[in-house]
């Protein structure tokens, strides 16, 4: 029986940047060379990064990415890797770009800007062996696209991109079904969602059943602007028992012996790919290597634990922050320390992104602040050992007010936005990336002061609500705990009721419905897609929905000049959302 | 041979706001009625808005918008108007919205967000006649979805969506030739672009001779958000000869007498619809009235002229503008008036826009400031009557350098962000709209300080490139002596060298590329699509090639925080544009 050592290469690329992903890809290819692995599968996108939006369709890029793959072929094989097979997802030109709608200037249907982004390059994989790029398959659009089978030490290994096996229906797991191959191999490249614990690896013992095959998928990991991929990659049998997973929210190379089917398809000669129809559709099978290896003692794949959704959701907030100020260039962050809750969490994920030298909090006390915000924020600087500073603001404040007369939410705004000024002189004169506390009830809402509590060029809470940061930050606090560290987050900032201290006693709920049921009336019309009348079915008050969704549409314009932070939910509210400001809907309940 | 008189209803509706708009429609339909139309043509998205972007995906919207039709056929028919043929462009529910990637939450391939848009509605129209709707046809994607031919006094009036029109292959006019009806009646959304003055012309003119029959265009007018319809609806013969045309930008209804042929071909019983099978598709005919009418002495359409790119510019700017601030409640604005050439353009916009009392134009002199741009400021405020006051900001910006020990550009940036804070504390305390002055130029490559000169909910500039503001203020003022008034905008601010003035003596020209050469290189590299190696082989010098697209990459964060405003070129900056953030992707030239 056919055996192959297969390395799950679960990797962090950065979008665009094709000669470090290559050079990702060598250094895990050696490893998993150390380890014996005679095959090691990227996820999709490996060598571009995920997601390229517009960059797919600048030709320069694209034709860049078809290239990278062939020189990869050979400095792999330079470096005495050429008789690995290695599977990397890539670009590649798409044939089918010369599209009629992309050649008419005029046109201006709603569905133009999604045609023009299918643009000039697709997602495809490559099979590097010997030297050359052996395999070549695109994402599957139409039938003249083929999947592909390589032979490889006796076995049959099936490939896909993840797109072409989600799918319910005309996917490739049906496909395959037929081909009968002893392992379909699947590039993902799969976002992070809380909502998704169990799912991917449910879905993928579906699959595996459902192609009678062992599966192996791997899923890039890392953050990219407002996506985080949380790897977990993993190895199924095909009767779906889980023979090993990698780590969610970690770079790595987990190995697996898989032990498979003798391949006895006939097969073309080496290298000579050879099609043949499967229904409507179109396999194309490629022989690397026959026949298969001496038997060898095989290893158990170790399989990882799936975290819990807060403890999910926080390292995928961790790893968020890290990698957007990583790929850009930042070493530091500087952020407002209020006291409250928001500013704490970010805190706390900021430490254990960067460390707690790399953390400056700012302390900036207004005539309205509480006693207890100075203390909490200090407790936080002194429990954790982050920069800390204090700049009150009263001396900013008041020339403002004096010169323009300014009263009531005019004086309350300045003092939000004269923090966020001493944010970005501070960020100015020192170069730290500036991150922006505000949740994601604050967002939706428009609770908030735009140009002041908003300033920042990352956003870690955007997309959670207020009572999923209290949550998050038990959790953390539980965390420490029970690793014997001290909670970095104040325990009375997780408890005090929630104020934004812009005047004399202010609390939020004076002008918010409580969190929890503002936070199950967002989750019910973002996540579900209640309509008005559905929210009030389901037992919210009708005045309170009412409310909510103007809130909602008046805030849409302070939103969509919001930063980007990472999508959490699985209709997120940075990149998903695209609503009318000027919006003269309004729903009857 | 059978007449038609036929109203042209160039209408401004709302995004969303379905009662308003049907409003629209009555009115316009009784003045047609007052001059004996016998058909009205509305635009497409006529009782919906357009674009509309997630709000297609809510299904009460939906809904909402399908009941409309109905229940204006019967309220036009209550207010005797039911004897005429009303046509409107509508929503409907899309029976194909059962889309199998929708169903699956996992799936996270690069097309996931266009599927979701795709949604649960489509874009439709409506024929209501006699108090109900009696010919429905949906946008055309499949060859199941048919395409309808009504018949009105004797002559066929062939209806289409303009996404059925304008693509090159399998589009509604091959359909049609063979149909040979009297009339293509097109239901367009086409939005403004500089660059079309005169294709939508010869666009309908071929379109005409390829179908054979006479064409009437529709389309809408008016701002919302990033989009500016022109109007500009259109009636060509079938021989190409231009028969009437509405003006651009402005609502109203056009009254065109069209001679056509007679309907020969058999149609079934009054309003029982019938099939039959052109090449693959379905036509869909419908009887709503025969014979032909008596005839009557036709008037001929009149024709307005199109205006020329600057003054079609400088319109679309006013338009967009005025109709951004009353869809969403706005009377007055405000903005800083440097003395410089950006903001003087949109005080004028503005002014045109909204009447001088109720723009608020600001002067923030600081240390830096030149006496030139004090003076500049007041003589526009002067020649225009435009509110005007003097807040001098040293007092302001003194206290932040101060506490923060602030150098260098962070001390240049807190100075426009004292700035932004002054505006922002004038709307909220007297409730005008805040406009951003910044241009395309300075938007791409990020010459503008976040938070602070970018502050605002509208930026009327931001897709104008800066040689073309100076164009535009030149063809303002000449505008203004041809008619006998003062020219808005004082002469030195167009004419001086631009600058920031944030420190002593500071040019542009010190951190820019002379505009002439940076518009030029940024027109070739976003509207054209040319790579860096390809801009250098047009004759840009490969240092500022690479240096323009360094800072565009560095700028992308800022833009994406940036205000909407309107979309003038053909490739926008604000709604079309889609960069990553974090991009490691760098040309080689």
């Amino acid at each position: 029986m056919p055996q192959l050592r297969t390395a799950l290469a679960q990797i962090n690329p950065t979008v665009g940047a094709i000669e470090h992903n290559a050079d990702l890809v060598v250094t895990m290819t050696r490893h998993a060379a150390d380890r014996y692995a005679h095959l090691v599968v990227f996820p999709g996108a490996a060598l571009t990064g995920h997601p390229l939006d517009d960059l797919s369709e600048q030709q320069t890029f694209v034709d860049a990415a078809e290239r990278a793959a062939g020189s990869l072929a050979a400095r792999l094989d330079a470096e005495g890797l050429g008789s690995i097979a290695v599977v990397v997802g890539h670009l590649s030109p798409d044939p089918n770009s010369a599209d009629p709608n992309r050649a008419d200037p005029n046109r201006a249907d709603p569905d133009s800007t999604a045609a023009n982004r299918a643009g000039a390059g697709r997602r495809s994989l490559a099979v590097l062996y010997g030297g050359r790029v052996v395999v070549q398959q695109m994402a599957h659009r139409a039938p003249a696209d083929h999947f592909s089978i390589a032979r490889l030490h006796g076995a049959d290994v099936a490939l896909a991109l993840g797109e072409d096996v989600w799918p319910d229906s005309n996917c490739a797991v049906s496909v395959y079904r037929e081909s009968a191959p002893g392992v379909l191999v699947v590039l993902d490249s799969q976002p992070y969602r809380r909502a998704h614990t169990d799912q991917p690896l449910e879905r993928a013992q579906h699959r595996a059943r459902q192609a009678g095959t062992s599966l192996v998928e791997v899923n890039l990991v890392g953050g990219q602007d407002a996506v985080v991929h949380d790897g977990a990659s993993l190895v199924v049998g095909a009767d779906g028992s889980l023979l090993g997973r990698a780590p969610q929210f970690s770079d790595g190379c987990l190995i697996v012996d898989l032990d498979l089917p003798v391949g006895t398809a006939s097969v073309p000669e080496r290298f000579a790919p050879a099609d043949e129809e499967v229904g409507t559709h179109i396999v194309r099978r490629t022989l690397l290597s026959e026949p298969a290896l001496p038997s060898y003692p095989g290893e158990p794949g170790s399989v990882s634990p799936a975290l819990n959704p807060t403890a999910a959701t926080y390292t995928a907030l961790v790893t968020g922050l890290r990698d957007y100020a990583r790929k850009n260039g930042f070493e530091s962050v500087v952020l407002g320390l209020s006291g409250g809750l928001d500013s704490a969490v970010v805190a706390a994920v900021a430490i254990d992104a960067l460390g707690a030298d790399k953390v400056h909090g700012i302390s900036m006390p207004s005539t309205y602040s509480s006693e207890h915000s100075r203390t909490d924020a200090a407790a936080m600087a002194e429990a954790t050992g982050l920069n800390y500073r204090e700049v009150p603001i009263a001396a900013m404040v008041g020339p403002f007010i004096e010169s323009l007369g300014l009263t009531g939410l005019a004086e309350e705004n300045v003092q939000a936005r004269v923090r966020g000024i001493v944010l970005m002189g501070i960020s100015n004169q020192e170069g730290h990336l500036v991150l922006a506390t505000g949740n994601k009830s604050e967002v939706a809402v428009g609770y908030s002061t735009i140009y002041g509590d908003t300033v920042g060029g990352y956003a870690p809470l955007v997309d959670v609500p207020k009572t999923h940061v209290a949550e998050i930050a038990r959790w953390r606090n539980a965390a420490a705990v029970e690793g014997g560290d001290r909670p970095p987050i104040p325990s009375s900032s997780i408890e005090k009721a929630p104020s934004a201290e812009l005047r004399p006693g202010q609390q939020d709920a004076d002008s918010l419905p409580d969190y929890a049921l503002l936070d199950a009336l967002l989750e019910a019309r973002l996540e579900r897609g209640l309509s008005g009348a559905e929210l009030v079915a389901e037992g919210f008050p009708a005045p309170t929905v009412q409310e909510v969704l103007r809130m909602m549409r008046v805030a849409e314009w302070k939103r969509q000049q919001y930063a980007i932070g990472p999508q959490i939910s699985e209709h997120g509210f940075v990149r998903d959302r695209r609503m009318p400001v000027t919006n003269g809907w309004r729903e009857r309940m």
